[in-house]
């Protein structure tokens, strides 16, 4: 590739059901020349959200729907290596969007300079990005997690799912239990990341253990899941638990009528239970602080994570579509720089 | 009956579906000599409920469920005709529970002497009772009701919904839509009650006027019917809207498994709803000061009501099964003394 060529990934086709690698493509464009208030970024890695997926069918979600032909813009992090903005000065490390080698980017939107923690660039857009403020937030803003409390975590080896139920235990929370794909996922839960218990979903007792883990009930559900884990949790909750709808991979890729439907409604009233979903750029203004926070206790290893690295641009189509399969462990950031 | 004898209505067999007034049967019992600490009032109106339903199948509830033989307790208003308790004098006007001629209480649980308001007493189970208390904390601590939102109210000709579409109007609210069943109950709710405009789910084109209605969606649904309707209101909710769960009176009757399921839940991330089960005597704190308020309403003619009143104990159980068919129109008020 030239100089002033970039690489990035555009939409075939709108998708219905589960994303396929081939509902992508690669084009290569010209870099424009920057116009003024403008900077180039050349993208060091870039990540795959299972959140992007509610985009890429026709109907209208958090953010509108991309068109074919359109290039996607998940998150990324990179170096500026061109600027015509005040703000951003080549060098500065910043986290962005575009599944792209480059981004042209007039410092608005997501554009947000990088302070140096110390911690590896990955990070940025992994446990002290969107995965990890959403765990941060989701646990203090919309759970208003307290002491002595039960939670629960789907998704739990996720990045969010992770995340949640690590901070979770050091703001003081009873017991932390975890449901995960895999005994591999679970050991990792219980003997790396500290929850109290792991629920494996694929074993052919998963019933009864979550039932069992499931005495006492829960004061908090996080769920990155959908429809199927809440509804399952909703006659377990406990007085004024909060129910945090983090994420719906399970739900993402199936039209409405086939969504499974929640029917223990009965239960907000018995128990007043309380219901919130979260996107986390609503809690924009508290991201510096609560990065700064946690990369301190990434430093100290109070808090564990996993990384799958996939290398080149290519790999991310099939990188995406894996997390819909439970194939993945770990965020999954794709390395293009 | 002599003297010394009451009656009350106990609960036949458990219910499965739909409620039957031979599910019920009055007995006449002995009232005992009272105990220190007691007091015998003489009921004057008792209430029907549906949230009473929710504790006439064997499964737990917001209370637990009643035993075949056991006597039920729906809300009553009465006078102290006899006491042991020196916080309740001879004459004094009070709020107990009980389906019954006569209560004898020890002052404990949820018995209320009543302020002299100047309202005719039958309120005290209605507009000044659970339904106006429900209305009142619904929209003020669970919705957060902020002026120039829009509100959806569901079974808006019932005691809970007319007062809480009044309250929201009288609160600030933009606009205020109702949905009742029949021309009747929506001329009543925009002629008297001061519904801005009232949808008739029995009409044949209820679902466009439902669409019409909801162009600008809403912020607050205050819902007393149950999932279908809240179904119905998801893909219709402002960013950032409120779901009062306050009643599911079409889903009491239902087993979980045939309850319609909440399919829409991609809008609470898209639309970041927030959805909160309501029991009102959680707020009973601030009874006294809402009622006082709520009286003024009433008395200036801000606030309107319907009853509908049924004269002896035993026409309670086909006035409470007629509560689940649509046939009620206003609050169910049975006058016993």
């Amino acid at each position: 590739m030239s100089p002033r060529e970039m690489e990035r990934i555009v939409l075939v086709r709108h998708i219905d059901g589960a994303p396929s690698p081939d509902d992508f493509r690669i084009e290569r464009v010209a870099i424009p020349e920057l116009a003024d208030g403008q900077f180039l970024a050349r993208n060091q890695f870039v990540s795959c959200d299972p959140g992007t997926r509610s985009r890429l069918s026709p109907g209208a979600s958090y953010a509108p729907p991309l068109q074919p032909g359109a290039p996607v813009d998940g998150f990324s992090v990179g170096e500026v290596i061109e600027s015509r903005n005040e703000h951003f000065a080549v060098g500065d490390k910043v986290a962005l969007t575009g599944w792209a080698t480059h981004v042209v980017s007039n410092g608005r939107g997501y554009a947000v300079k990088l302070p140096d923690l110390g911690v590896p660039e990955s990070l940025w857009i992994g446990i002290l990005g969107v995965p990890g403020m959403t765990a941060w937030f989701g646990l203090k803003r919309v759970a208003q997690l307290q002491a002595g409390e039960r939670v629960l975590v789907t998704s739990a080896a996720g990045p969010v799912g992770a995340t949640a139920g690590q901070l979770a235990k050091l703001w003081g929370a009873s017991e932390v239990v975890g449901i995960a794909g895999g005994p591999e996922k679970c050991q990792w839960l219980t003997q790396v990341a500290g929850f109290d218990r792991a629920i494996d979903y694929k074993a052919p007792d998963f019933e009864g253990q979550f039932a069992a883990a499931a005495e006492g009930g829960y004061d908090v559900m996080f769920d990155n899941v959908g429809n199927a884990m809440i509804d399952r949790a909703l006659p377990v909750m406990k007085m004024r638990g909060r129910i945090v709808v983090s994420g719906q991979v399970a739900d993402y890729n199936t039209p409405v009528d086939k969504v499974p439907g929640l029917k223990h409604t009965a239960q907000f009233i018995a128990r007043r239970l309380r219901m919130e979903g979260l996107v986390v750029f609503d809690d924009l203004p508290g991201f510096s602080a609560a990065q700064a926070e946690l990369a301190t206790m990434i430093g100290d290893g109070r808090v564990r994570y996993r990384e799958e690295i996939f290398e080149g641009l290519a790999s991310l189509p099939a990188a995406f579509c894996g997390l819909f399969t439970g194939a993945s462990f770990g965020r999954r950031v794709i390395r293009v720089g």
